[in-house]
């Protein structure tokens, strides 16, 4: 069972690559066979290619950020949670999205499942 | 399916209510066959007596507090997850634990599935 200090490192991590835009390494994190539920409540992504194109799309703007905005709690069952918020461009116009990302991780340290929490309700338009 | 601003409002109510220590008010946010996961890893309580029992231990206390510490994210399949903080006190000493609660509605706008997100790196011990 990954422990929950490692927990912890990979989460902070995963929020800094989303705001450096690293794709790769944010791939690197997921295990071949994960799923991305991004938001909850929408058809689960299933394995690396599809989760590959859905940061490709996400991040490829060169505006997108990421900022974390609490503790990461984690679980003595290889589970975490991170609260963070998320600067995009929708529309053309900039947008900050307030988000809870829920992961599992396996025995070897990578992220089996990612469940992002959030909705319209948590999108803010900035300008 | 409950509305995200309902969800928002329930969720944002429960922290208010454990801060009060309102035990009553508390199980009547539950759906009678509910479970709650409290630390997530641990077996889950199932059923509303003993969520009941786990609340009367957990809030007996008159020092209990809550404090909700950011927004809740809300979801569009009927669930939520709000970070908080709970101070309570742990083998005769403060603590607060730094905790994300993630919950399930069903369509009556009860809660069906508590999950609390924490461990022993989410408890600091005040004094």
């Amino acid at each position: 069972m990954i422990s929950t200090s490692t927990i912890r490192e990979k989460m902070e991590l995963y929020v800094q690559l989303v705001n450096k835009r690293d794709i790769k390494a944010i791939l690197e994190l997921y295990a071949a066979d994960a799923t991305v539920e991004d938001p909850v409540g929408v058809e689960p992504l299933q394995g690396i290619e599809a989760i590959s194109r859905f940061y490709r799309e996400g991040l490829g703007q060169s505006e997108a950020s990421a900022e974390q905005t609490g503790d990461v709690r984690t679980t003595i069952s290889g589970e975490g949670a991170i609260p963070f918020q998320v600067k995009v461009t929708f529309e053309g116009r900039p947008c900050v999205i307030t988000v809870i990302d829920v992961m599992q991780f396996n025995d070897d340290g990578k992220i089996t499942s990612m469940k992002a929490y959030w909705s319209q309700d948590n999108l803010e338009v900035l300008a």
